[in-house]
């Protein structure tokens, strides 16, 4: 089958044709339909720092995906040849302390597709029966290949507490975008959206946030405290990584107020921890992937009940084979969120 | 002044002038501009078994209002004359465990006004500094007039905890009714309603319930089960107080589910403390009252977001000197929720 | 191998020959070294009305045990021949909605050891690998024994949350005796203990109980009341099952306190709920099972850290043959809690 | 009367005759017996940057005291003469959002006795009733007077949550030695105490700490990991202050644990956030004086119950005219805790 490759420690991907993959007694075998593009995978493909101490090539990229059944184990219960589905893309040990208390999202000897182990950007992957997620007819197939990165933005949303309170979304890339209309259809009062790129908050205010902010306004977190009585909003969800963002966004939270941290800083920051979090009495809660399955069944319910809309998110969906205009649409800002169609794949167009 | 009262043991209130309420160093004087009607004003009136009981006559009448700070003591420190306000009805005792701990709104000690003292059903009331809400200007006078049912309802889906999930609301009286736009507002997925009055049903229906049914659906359990992928609703909000709606109430909530009990029974319960709660797994909520002062923050923040709209539930605004109509109009169940009006309220119309 | 059985509806056990279970491939096969002897199998025992419900013979009776392992299904990941362990009885089915957000304790189609399928009162016992608990080499066997029970006492306590409380324990049977050592090393402040057996008071107080009440003294209420400035508890602990003490126990709860309901009421109670929860503000839980396996970890730390000491409560370690007896003691009162010693078993006994 | 103060910016105190303070309407007069003396009072004392930058002399010091009340002003409800107290040191200003949600220990207008206003080292201090605890005669006058940092200890430890858990606590000053018995009264399955003195780890065993720990070990993280089962601890309570300690605290915690934080930074502190906070998924406290009047409730409840002594954590308690030599057996490390008793204080030795 057709798959998507690091062959070698340099940027640019392949598109190589490798054996469709084999499976277990307790795994299933999924026909790939669509695919997210994620900013992991741009990392990988630029072959970044990080990248260069994570991956181990060769390596099929992807974990964002939906698809059909193609086949299951012989110990698999619950799912079906045929059914749609996607998957959590992180394998859980099953066996430690966090996996055994429900707390698998954290488990302490995970293993990523994509990134620890051949990914989704190919035409079959195989999956453990207990990572597979059965989709509701009433979710589209796009909204469906990227419930992986739309549940850290419920999963985020869900950790804080939005309802009945006002948010501040530090950095609204493709996961904070769609934080927005998470936070909105799970409660949020106010949302307010930051970001230095213009354009990346224009996109904000179509989906939902009630007023944007540039990252770079000096009088960003005073803007934030006339419009909260004084007080700072409730609610922090940080989404970009960055040292300043990070600082003026615990700045901006109130006393007693809870801030999540999803952005991952490339390098230690630097923090007056005093002023903006003893003091002030902050709930700061690391944020890791998807609770497994809790946030599943939440991010179902919200796309379920209409309240939320990617489409606007969702910038591009493109041919598979236009993989390497999907990260060059990412690394100009062109692009919010990219889906790749698998389904007219086949192996003839790697001749 | 003019004050509607309970002069003695029988049903009907009298409109008598009174002299206006002294006030002490720490108390408000407020001009009433908008009170609401409730239904313990309507026991009150009709004298039933419980007011008998519970009443002490003669007593001025009244808990849901909002005016204008007319003057305040010598040690009133953050409230000023002419300031548009509210105020929350229970007056706590402020020394108990509980008063100390946060939790006044279920204080041992607490004196409800209109109830054990006297109320708002007059030109003027006293009420201690530490009651008294500041009215935001965005929030519309017949809103404020009834922040202490909606304070019920808020305080109510919060306790539960609506977040991404299914509500089964049942009982959709005035604070029914007004818990689901509160509840989608405060992210509930989706909100069934269920009740006995069927154009209370089309109520709910216009104000924002997804599906609604009548409680006396022998299959209403089944039609609840067949809507939830069997699992049953993630959350009741009981505000009915019958004993056969808190039995089907249960019976629809999911293992592991959350009920909130706001309505009151009569008289005893009979209850399947093991089906209904013990084996299931089940968390339930004594609501009572308001937490002072975040429920009221909640419900500001609500209606401040456009997303809580009672136009549609006050279905009266009439004269104050038309109380006698109000609760006619309560009775025969063709109003939802009353709000008397007494701006042009003087001591003329007395003679 | 022998087992003790239930063949046929009427009262008693059979020690009955049997094939050794089969174990699939994510099975375990376990050599039971010592069993626990819970109310329920009493209930199977006697045969009475629960018992004639839900017992369907022929049965291999026992759900909480320890042993050896002693063969692993090819598919078994993490257990090895020849670890001691024990493991949880409630077989969850792994898919639902429960199963699958880390509530497996209160799965839809739980099957429980003993109970829907044969159970571990038998020289073998095949378990899935997911419910094993491999046991720390500081627990005692006898301890081990009757992790069941004793993580229905500590889940109890710990959804109730008990640090720095006062606690009233209604019902001091065998899992109301192991929760008041559980209770005061899980930071409770104080512990009342109230059964109606004086005999069992006197082991409570032993056990670590600060004050022992009877359940039929009239002034009960009161005297909680006095010893908690007119507050009352903060917990309740409800392990009686009985409509009057359950009664009683809220009724001694303070405004805004937590009630945990484990004991399982044999019929419908009648229950004042406006007084007893609503105006109090009472959050009510109902206790099924222990949480897979958040409390597993929670019983294995209390216990290890030597201040659930369970001697004084296992008041007797019997034989295996001596089964009658067991059921004859605990019938008469004399017994907290029994423990089988089947390491001597063997087919001959049989004979 | 006599009075501890800074009377110009340098180090060291004067003992002062001052007046005795007058009181307002809401106000109580207390009549101090003990105080404890602070590391905030050594900052004061020994005039380092901190001091430089927040106090403005002249001030009365000192905020941890007991003593009898000797006269309550005319609004004063529940507070009487002769009645024994202590008093929350941090006086809120009751109407802003924290103030009025049950979060007024972190008011965003707090003032603190001894810091913003004149404190406690004095024969009379004015308090607001609102602010007055009373004491129960089960508790010693050494520990009374220490309620507040006991309340810091009390706070974290509570916030964070310790039943059945295990628990590192980074920094054994006073309140960190404090925090070690409250830790095991709340619940704490082991405990672990670190820090750089290898006499206060002498004493942190001595208090009941399960095991101690040199923070120069260059293994120490390693150390903890291997008694917790590769895991790592459950909760951290960080009491240092020091960057480096804090960054192996949140080393050692568990993914999925608690960190509260407790000890204040003199300066920024760097910190990889990706691994010792995101990944992990952590939950992160920031700990700020003590709630009014949860931790007073859970304060005396602990001590009442026994198992909080303070008797070796208390090393000196000195007359009050010794305070020059209690700054320096603070800064030589010889005291954990010290008290002053100001029963014997009369102005005369002022002269």
């Amino acid at each position: 089958m057709p798959a998507l490759r690091k062959l070698t420690p340099e940027p640019g991907f392949t598109l190589q044709e490798i054996p469709v993959p084999s499976i277990g007694p307790s795994d299933v075998l999924i026909r790939v339909e669509m695919a997210g593009v994620c900013g992991t995978d741009a990392h990988i493909y630029w072959w970044d720092k990080w990248a260069q101490n994570r991956i181990h090539p060769p390596l099929t990229i992807g974990h964002e995906f939906m698809g059909r059944v193609e086949a299951v184990g012989a110990a698999v219960k619950a799912v079906s040849v045929g059914e749609r589905v996607s998957a959590e893309g992180h394998i859980a040990c099953g066996v430690c302390l966090l996996c055994r208390t429900g707390e698998a999202h954290i488990c302490e000897h995970v293993k990523i597709i994509g990134v620890d182990t051949d990914g989704c950007f190919a035409t079959y992957i195989a999956m453990p029966e207990v990572n597979v997620w059965k989709l509701d007819p009433a979710i589209p197939d796009e909204f469906a290949a990227v419930f992986d990165p739309l549940g850290n933005a419920v999963h985020t949303v869900m950790a804080a507490g939005v309802s009945t309170k006002s948010v501040a979304i530090m950095g609204v890339g493709s996961i904070g975008l769609m934080a927005i209309p998470v936070a909105r259809a799970a409660g949020a009062a106010r949302v307010f959206a930051i970001d230095v790129n213009p354009s990346k908050l224009e996109l904000a205010s179509r989906v939902g946030a009630d007023e944007t902010f540039l990252g770079t306004d000096s009088n960003l977190v005073d803007e934030i405290l006339k419009r909260t009585n004084g007080d700072g909003v409730d609610v922090l969800l940080e989404m970009s990584g960055s040292g300043a963002a990070i600082d003026k966004g615990l700045a901006m939270v109130r006393n007693g107020g809870r801030a999540a941290l999803l952005g991952i800083p490339s390098e230690d920051i630097n923090i007056n921890l005093a002023e903006r979090i003893i003091f002030k009495g902050l709930t700061v809660l690391g944020i890791n992937g998807r609770r497994m399955f809790e946030t599943w069944y939440q991010t179902q319910a919200l796309v379920k009940s209409g309240r939320v809309d990617l489409r606007a998110i969702i910038t591009h969906v493109l041919p598979f084979e236009q993989f390497d205009r999907a990260f060059e649409l990412m690394k100009s800002g062109e692009a919010a969120k990219i889906v790749l169609d698998l389904k007219g794949l086949s192996s003839e167009f790697l001749i």
